[in-house]
């Protein structure tokens, strides 16, 4: 799965990245630029729509869009650029379920509402799978819901809690709500971020210019000159305010399931999560699927961007030749129309383009990171024959994705999945690959450097960490 | 007052229109198509923000935005186009308070939300005078509140009201609400409009194509070919559906008090309110301002657009010739930036401009159809001196404004308004006019045909009807 | 003919207004601002492109685009806001031609070309007869076009013309075009105002601020708080610079023909051409008409705008009520889309609308400035009729017009329109009218107040004042 | 050299790419697609403007616009879409000079013009230098210029030349032209390419289903499914039209001089340029580079994305390790405004990030591919070693730029090239690096595998191959 795959197979329910949070408490700095930054370093995950919420102490102001963060704060005018900011949080944001009605602007973070605990930020990353039941419930006690998102739901619930206190209102509430999250909140004079007790989906603690910061990768952190602290830690609420940082364990983490998926593709190669940088690991992955699956052959190629570090891995660890052999266009921009079936035929790739001269008579390792439904390997397999390659190698960064995943990471059902049902060869067959070779689960978490029981396996194993209650 | 007046205050508390609502039950019918022509013809009723709700008998699709129907609707090419339709309503909205926070994307309607009834849009016409006193219960008792609309409270007392019933929902949350309000709902499949039992915002039905419609005009019966039937009765709710159409009094009218406004300035010429058409309740109010205020002079003139029939009814009361005076710049756009104070200072006369050969050596009478602060008027007579009227007689078709509005127009406070303490005469010096003249109360009864005691006439008295509780 | 008509048929070939030009030489002040103003002021006369060209004296700068003045000047950022200026000009565009290729982009004005003689930009109004002939010379002589406007045609000519100096060089060009003009040219430090032989188009001449200025149109010089001096002269060029304003008569003037549909249609009811005011020209036309056509009737309506100062007229003449029996909504943009066949059979009104209470059951006398194909006329009628309006007269403010012109209005071919061939009791039959009348052209005479020997009558008489040479 | 380095120094007067042309001529075909794609995929060329010209055998038409492919063309609905075509070009465009009045829409190409010898449409790639005298001549013998653009000139030429037969003007005016070009012209039923007889900027010939394209580089066709045959020749034309190709050697080629810039940075890492693939060469830069200044480090990493090839070839040729040691931000767009100081001084880094985890402790060669100003050197420097870098080994894949270019692209003047009048090693000191190499000229071409006799190498010696006449 690359980024390739994700723009095929968009809108026909692929894979989708998470969504991306950040939060500041830092009175008198100019925290709409900073947030505004901090998205832009996020921005790889999410696409669809981009907010900002600015508190001037008194008073909480929102500006939020459909598409990018330059799309909708290019010419911004409005007061989040005006009031003396004391705090403030961003929120960028893909889909995550495959419900069409969401994509909309009523769906963009963050969400704000107005409640006797004052006002009341929230931005969201991650799945809760208790969503639909508290919903069901909150309607029956006489709630209304705006949105779909879970940031509502959690400002429902808070807002119900007994209690004019956020902070007390937000540990009532929390042991109620179960599945992936990251959360950021934001009251008048207050920041929150709080992880799930699994602590599936990542945020990270930095220190910016004397103040703390929040966000979901640490590549966030260094885009605005911050330094990174720490992980949030699984079931830990920090709050952020005039006092300076504290932490609460709110929920007891009896077992970590980070998602793998994070360090596999999603994560940006510049941020670090459990302190281990993201490209490093993608190189050792790359390494350790050389081991586990060696080739003779004359060059190694990756699928840009997100395969290319697994595969300067996997041709350092053979003594092979790392090559450029597909480049990919940056300027086909989401807008981008299909292609008419006639001029389909005749085999534009608009998209990424192997270079033929790199890999004519060659036999060829393409290292991809992930498959999903199979329809892009397929076509990269094709595109590379085509290109003149001898042989065409595929090997795979990460195990077979067998399940679709409930926190937060939009793989399709079972059944769309090509590693579902068939053996490795049945999946080599279809792509039309000389060879196929997958990362096998130990070899990932040796690559990874965390302990298999630490780890969100679900779409490998099918085996889903949080109990269903 | 006239549109003139208002885009020079506009922004500084001017006084705004009320809004406009639509629905229509009609399975079958192209239901966008007919819900944005009726928006065309309700467009004069709010320029802020636009928006059509649309069911297909499971779900209802909206769409929203800031600007003019054209400016929100052109180019849509989203799921309204594409269901297939049993319901719709729409919205056009203006500011009816001064917080400048409303003006947010947030507070356009229609607002959907889903509760335990449903799905259930509201639209809104008017202003509730116990909303803060509601809001802060229901914070209380742990609403979230993510607009400053009266559509948001109504959803949610209608919310936590105990019945999945929308119905029985709505006959037992209205008797809380207070104030001025012409509202339509939509749920699945029925369609709802309610007037408040003072009946102040108007709201009539029609026929459409053997469907009944609902809308706070009737201009957008004719623009859409529909039937004008009656008013919605003060008090009264009426459901359309499959049944076709049922009528409750919901609440007792013990008083009416349609605000008179809606004659003088706000409504459509082409409209009829309580039977009567506005543009020949103008030309009467004018008519009858000429018998009290008669003056010897050369020529006649409005002020374009509001105040024309009015002027004319002057002309043919008293045998004057009626001109055009002056002429008013169609294609001066809201998005229009004021001249700097040097541009300014040479005369710059974009927005309406005094037809010298017209008026030049003569006795001029300006009829204007009310005045707020006064600085428009000034303005004005300046305008006819410096183009070379001999004399200019200002004439008002409403009596003098001295309180403000409460009930859904935003006419600024007390002491902003040059009625407030100030005699006829010194409102004359402080404009310039040589003569000055506005319609009597009873006058002002008389000529709309309507009994003192079913107006509201708290802009001009000081008396609201409305007892606040 | 209305601008209700001009909508309904638009893009038919329908008759279009055209242009406005504008000029000043003013150093040291704000000429964007002024020009931008004059350009509102003279919208009417062209919707398609705007545009805004400025001299520091030294270099000329420029800034045009499609649509209205404030679409292509809102938000403007361009070196036109922040350089000194010494002079600009402007222009606003309609089609005069037919044929579709010229509504792009490339065809907005002003031109700016440089050649020998320096920096030149060109803002036309009107069409030249032999431009075909002109352009076909040039290219055999080795020119290149990038439009198809006239403005293109004379840059050419002056810096083919023997002479580095501009004036010389216009001078010694303008004998060789024929038609009908209204030109300004800009150099970097100097204006030039020329119009044709014949004064077909308008042009006149003003004092603003101590500075002349040039326009269309004497309501632009209101707008900007100029005084009007008087009209350029048939066949005057007029050189605006340092040294203030010369006249020189290029081109002798046997015989005046200025387009009397400048004051049946066109031009905005606040300017005065030949020292006559439109708004009083229309309303003579009214009585005229009234004493050539009286009718025994209820009340006396006219079509929004156009024509209503001449329905006041012909009401007053006869003593009869002058009411606004149709209004037009405000709000029907130009990106407005037609209503579906479904839509539209149902009776969708969108654009004008009876006042029903205002005709039912009256005997009607509409009066329109006048007739071209006669689509219009008829929708017209049985609106009125549909209204409840008992007789339905037409009156009509102008003759019966029988022939295309082809001095820069867009009248359709003789075979297209309704008065071409039939008489006029055939017209009135087809357009379902109880009565007919036309203003005779002795009466237009007469109530213009310009001899039929210094008019343009083409397009009512088939005699074209200009030799086709 | 790098994007990154492009964007910082945008705007004062940094090193732009040149332009991408593209031509086609296929009766029947989807054209506007094809080229459309074909530009998507030469974007990296230039994204100041796009443009589409197609003929439908009788007429051309035209669109074009300011910003990229994606945004000129998204949403288009134009006559473009429409006419069956026959022949199509495009253009992508960037600032070839530091002249601001340029970046204007005016300057769009293709640019299209009526002349005696038909529609003429065309697109350029590089810079004339006799282009000034030219202009002046003909503004002497009376052109009218409307841009400032090398097309307009060949336009003029070719009209003024005595044939109605566009190659024969062609062939008659091209000897009078000095400079660098590769033209694509069209007319109604023809497609021409030429390119200069020095070959200074490339042009490449393909055969899509069957016909004739044309292209800046190869990876056009490999994007639209076409087979790349061969480049055009240094002082060729080719005409495709109904009969196939023709050649012509319009122009005597006595030196080659291929602008070697074109295989440092400017073309796409999957073109090929006289058969030598782009990727190979610069890969083999990198691994000569390693040759002449080896260093004992720890790790090797490039500056994305132009030197990424470079910085593998150097590893490899070292036995280094190669890591990704930056990172780039994908979603900084041209709209992106710089930070304020306040915020800069904090640190932010937006656009390039590198990888602490990777570099910190450690020894880190850094390549690029070329230093125009240094300032972004500097920056980079300094970012490696505040990540924590022990070493910066600065290695630069090209020789010192020390001259301005004259041949299309916007290499300052000498006073403003680091490399001007300063050693290597003060060079090594301004930017703060550990230690310093540039490639040699003798290495550089080696790696290119073509002979110093046939490159254009002015910018590294100051010796300019083409006599100015």
């Amino acid at each position: 799965m690359s980024l390739a795959w994700d723009l095929e197979e968009r809108g026909t329910g692929g894979l989708k990245e998470a969504c991306g949070v950040f939060g500041v408490y830092a009175p008198g700095e100019d925290l709409f630029q900073v947030t505004k930054y901090a998205l832009y370093a996020l921005q790889h995950r999410g696409q669809e729509s981009a907010g900002i919420a600015l508190s001037d102490g008194r008073q909480v102001y929102l500006k939020k869009g459909m598409g990018l963060v330059s799309e909708v704060f290019t010419n911004y005018k409005g007061p989040l650029k005006d009031v003396e900011p004391v705090a403030a949080m961003g929120h960028v944001r893909y889909l995550t379920s495959s419900t069409p009605r969401r994509a909309t602007p009523e769906n963009a973070q963050p969400l704000l509402v107005r409640s006797r605990q004052g006002c009341l930020a929230v931005a969201h990353n991650g799945n809760l799978i208790n969503a639909d039941e508290l919903r069901d419930r909150l309607e029956k006690e006489g709630s209304i819901f705006q949105t779909s998102t879970d940031s509502e739901l959690i400002a429902h619930l808070v807002a119900r809690y007994g209690s004019h206190d956020l902070e007390s209102s937000l540990k009532g509430v929390l042991p109620f709500i179960r599945g992936a999250y990251a959360f950021v909140f934001m009251a008048e004079k207050q920041v929150f971020g709080v992880r799930d007790p699994y602590g599936i989906r990542p945020l990270s603690l930095g220190l910016w210019n004397g103040h703390y910061v929040l966000a979901s990768e640490t590549c966030a952190f260094d885009t605005i000159g911050a330094e990174t602290i720490r992980d949030i830690e699984p079931g830990e609420m920090v709050i952020i305010d005039g006092e300076g940082l504290r932490s609460v364990q709110i929920l007891p983490s009896e077992r970590k399931a980070l998602c793998v998926f994070e360090f596999i593709y999603f994560a940006r190669p510049d941020s670090n999560i459990c302190g281990k940088n993201i490209h490093l690991v993608r190189k050792e992955l790359g390494r350790q699927l050389a081991r586990e699956h060696p080739v003779d052959s004359d060059i190694v190629t990756g699928v840009p961007d997100s395969s290319l570090a697994a595969a300067s891995g996997f041709a350092e660890e053979l003594g092979l030749s790392y090559e450029m052999g597909m480049i990919k266009n940056r300027y086909i921009g989401r807008t981008f129309i299909r292609p008419t079936q006639k001029i389909r035929d005749i085999g534009v790739q608009l998209k990424l383009n192997p270079v033929q001269k790199v890999v004519e008579g060659k036999r060829v390792v393409v290292v991809d990171d992930s498959i999903v439904r199979g329809t892009t390997s397929k076509k990269l397999v094709e595109m590379f024959f085509r290109a003149g390659a001898k042989e065409v190698h595929m090997r795979i960064s990460s195990p077979v994705v067998i399940s679709p995943c409930c926190y937060g990471i939009n793989i399709p059902a079972s059944r769309e999945l090509i590693g579902y049902k068939k053996s490795v060869d049945d999946i080599r067959r279809d792509i039309g690959a000389t060879s196929m070779g997958y990362l096998s689960q130990e070899g990932m978490f040796k690559a990874v450097g965390i302990a298999k029981e630490e780890l969100c396996l679900a779409c490998f194993s099918g085996n889903y960490p949080i109990d269903r209650g």
